[in-house]
């Protein structure tokens, strides 16, 4: 299965899926929620009834990555283990006890020619999502699909080729039985690179591209997608320090935002301090980082205060470290923090810290990002955090979805318009 | 200025019209209401009182159409009469009275750590807008842009080069006047076609691709562009005529829908009868239209009830005829008019004519399409009449803007979270 012979039949393969998978998005945006909610319960049966068979197949991935050299790290993330696989089960549920996101009423006028003109949310369609290594993003981005009403095409990193496999068909089979169509969840399990272009031009049938993964990844989507696609970027975070702030709250920021969980997006790379405070605070902060093993970077400014630090590159402020690296700027004030986090962010999580609430206001108002933060850490983007329920993931984008992207932002809308004979004068 | 000497001195000039782009939308988010008003109403008022100067420029591309034999409709749309441009500046001055849609306060709540999360709407940043032949666009277009806070890089086609020029020129020299920063409204002097291929590419400092314009121009844009796409598609628009329906209804719906205008995208261009009324129905329908000089363009069942009717070609069904000419199907129920609509139509605008509850609801449920109609024309699908007031285009996409789109759709959103030290655990 992972390579066929003819391309031309691969092709072929790929366009039969997509139309499938548009008929059966027809048949989900009928579907009650009760049936939509019964096949995810079923889907998390079966995926726990199932977890030898998953492991079975899971193994095989593990030891092709061994034989492939993968660092420990990433057979760590490919690995399902007893947990893992519980997890992915309790996701499914959780997502079943969600609102149902569609058929919201999000409007109603009544013109005065009488013309009712009601806005409801409708499901998207047909959503393509590309991902790399971790298989558990097959199950979670299915569920959420589903639960919004839409057909998944799921395209996962070759390392995870049989796990993906046996948990899309797990997931089928088990859906099925409860009235899930077919070609609602489907897996392509061709790992060449082409059908990935061909799946980006399929946009007779793909209403959405959600891409999960590196730069790379993300910007060969974008160039080659004719659909529209909702990038999940980089987290080039940062926390800007202003003169008039507590001392504490500011140092416990930073720490949580650097130091929690370096590994994620919405950590922390940058740290921009005021020259009016640096002097007092750089040290007190390089002191409290360095005592947990961050490794500080920054200019001739910065360093004037902590000698040790390591000199920063100009890449270092667009750098999306992952690691438990900081990069740390003096600026002068309030508009020269926004006008670097505007330059060299991704758009992601920024935050002040700052108890002037003219600067605040200021900061709000003019960082470019999908998330800005008053006085709290930027590990709170978050679906879960924000209280959303699941996410699908961190939009960096400005359109139809921005920050944290749940089921609401899984849906469009369509206006039905209720007459009773008016035409047009 | 149509043609630069040398290819890399324009891509030079592009990219510094995005940079300089970008820089005046961060000046335009934080600009005041009444500010931006200001703006439109000096920007109306600098088009009026240059009338005479923006007419000579117009006669030089009316001069130089006609020598390159443009039709008469191309040199009608192309002229810009008192009339046109005082109706130009009427429309900047309802758009200075409509809402500020940004600063609108979306959702907010308090989380159970305290963290506020505020949605509020903000400009979507640095909109391009490509567009062919009508040069009212132009200020149409950079007035909605304007007062929903973004940048807008503007590419109208070579036929009103000299008429876009002036137009630009002018609003710009008026706008300053009133705060409006450099680079807020950009034309694109360059009628190569590299120059639109160059734009596509700015993703870096262009947010949104709004193409306005025939198929090739759209299908041209989509394949190119790096920056997210909301396409202004055709409208292949259907009206269903159910079994049980008051007939005088239809026919005056089916009339008002293909003959008011027949030449823009809310006109139907397929009429779907119900097989059960059809030996009644069809006939009717056909005498009144063909008394209207409707063309009727059929299968052999069609052609079974009306003789002289155009047998159709299979293209029929997915053609934008924008003329006086109607294809028409007999369909055998509800599911069958769904099908078709969902298969050939261009998911604009679709109407069903009943007076069954049932047949109504799964009418508006099944269809795709952007707006879906209750015995009304289609041909309400407006801006204007949906109480937007003035629309930049009709998306028929389903990302982040569907069916009119007007001032609120030209916003996007950011999340403002208030703490007052919250940490994550």
């Amino acid at each position: 299965m992972k390579n066929m012979k003819s391309p031309d039949m691969m092709m072929e393969a790929l366009e039969a899926m997509g139309e499938k998978a548009k008929m059966a998005s027809r048949v989900l945006a009928a579907m009650s929620s009760s049936t939509k909610n019964n096949c995810l319960l079923k889907m998390a049966e079966a995926i726990e009834n199932e977890l030898k068979v998953i492991q079975v197949e899971n193994k095989k991935d593990l030891d092709a990555g061994v034989e492939k050299g993968l660092s420990k790290a990433m057979l760590d993330r490919l690995e399902l283990t007893d947990a893992r696989i519980a997890e992915m089960a309790k996701g499914l549920r959780e997502v079943a006890a969600l609102e149902d996101p569609v058929g919201r009423k999000l409007s109603n006028i009544i013109r005065p020619n009488g013309l009712e003109i009601e806005k409801v949310s409708v499901p998207i369609g047909v959503i393509g999502i590309i991902f790399e290594s971790r298989p558990n993003v097959t199950i979670d981005a299915a569920g959420l699909c589903l639960k919004a009403g839409n057909a998944v095409i799921l395209r996962g990193g070759s390392e995870a080729i049989n796990s993906n496999i046996a948990l899309t068909h797990c997931a089928n089979l088990a859906g099925m039985e409860a009235g899930l169509p077919d070609g609602a969840i489907q897996f392509i399990p061709w790992t060449d690179r082409a059908a990935v272009s061909k799946l980006l031009k399929m946009d007779k049938y793909v209403d959405l591209i959600i891409p999960r993964g590196g730069e790379g990844l993300i910007r060969a989507v974008v160039e080659q997608s004719t659909i529209p696609v909702i990038k999940h970027y980089k987290g080039v975070c940062h926390i800007y320090i202003d003169s008039e702030c507590d001392f504490d709250m500011a140092e416990k920021i930073v720490v949580n935002a650097k130091c929690q969980r370096p590994g994620v997006c919405n950590a922390i790379e940058t740290l921009l301090i005021n020259a009016e405070i640096a002097a007092e605070f750089a040290p007190m902060i390089a002191d409290e980082l360095k005592s947990r093993g961050v490794e500080l970077r920054g200019g001739r400014d910065f360093r004037g205060f902590v000698p040790d630090a390591v000199p920063a590159a100009e890449e270092d402020w667009s750098e999306e470290y992952l690691d438990l690296i900081l990069s740390v700027k003096i600026v002068s004030d309030v508009a020269a923090a926004v006008e670097h986090i505007n330059r060299y962010g991704s758009g992601h999580s920024d935050g002040i810290v700052t108890t002037s609430k003219e600067r605040s206001d200021q900061f709000l108002r003019d960082v470019d990002s999908a998330t800005v933060y008053l006085n709290a850490s930027t590990r709170f983007t978050d679906g879960g955090e924000f209280g959303m329920g699941a996410e699908i993931g961190i939009s960096t984008d400005k359109l139809h979805a921005r920050g944290p992207m749940a089921l609401p932002e899984l849906t469009t809308y369509k206006y039905l318009i209720l007459g009773d004979g008016q035409i047009r004068e």
